[in-house]
């Protein structure tokens, strides 16, 4: 079960509501999309990869991240 | 050469700057982002259904399209 971390640009509500829409399809995954925080928290049986370039096809910058539990 | 016409929601220029980003990494298509007329149009020799696809990952909702020349 991964844990993973994504700072990402978000600058309104239609930029965080889209991030969640774009995770709400990857089946097996549970994520808080935080504006507030600039952090998407993704928990799941995914692999890190796959969710960081579901994020990505979003547009949105992805500035860092981080593997919390692999 | 396909055009394409997509009413998308882009509430910011976070918004419309995704769906730009994420049209930027589509090979063989030119494209204009308006926020103020919350439009995408696409010129290009990629099928409609293949645009459609990119703009809607980026978890942004299309309210309608138009393909103006197939």
């Amino acid at each position: 079960m991964g844990e993973y971390l994504f700072n990402v640009k978000m600058s309104c509500e239609g930029c965080s509501g889209a991030v969640g829409r774009a995770l709400a399809k990857v089946d097996g995954i549970t994520y808080e999309v935080s504006l507030q925080n600039q952090q998407v928290k993704v928990t799941g049986d995914v692999p890190y990869e796959t969710v960081l370039e579901k994020i990505k096809r979003t547009g949105k910058e992805v500035v860092s991240s981080e593997v919390v539990v692999a």
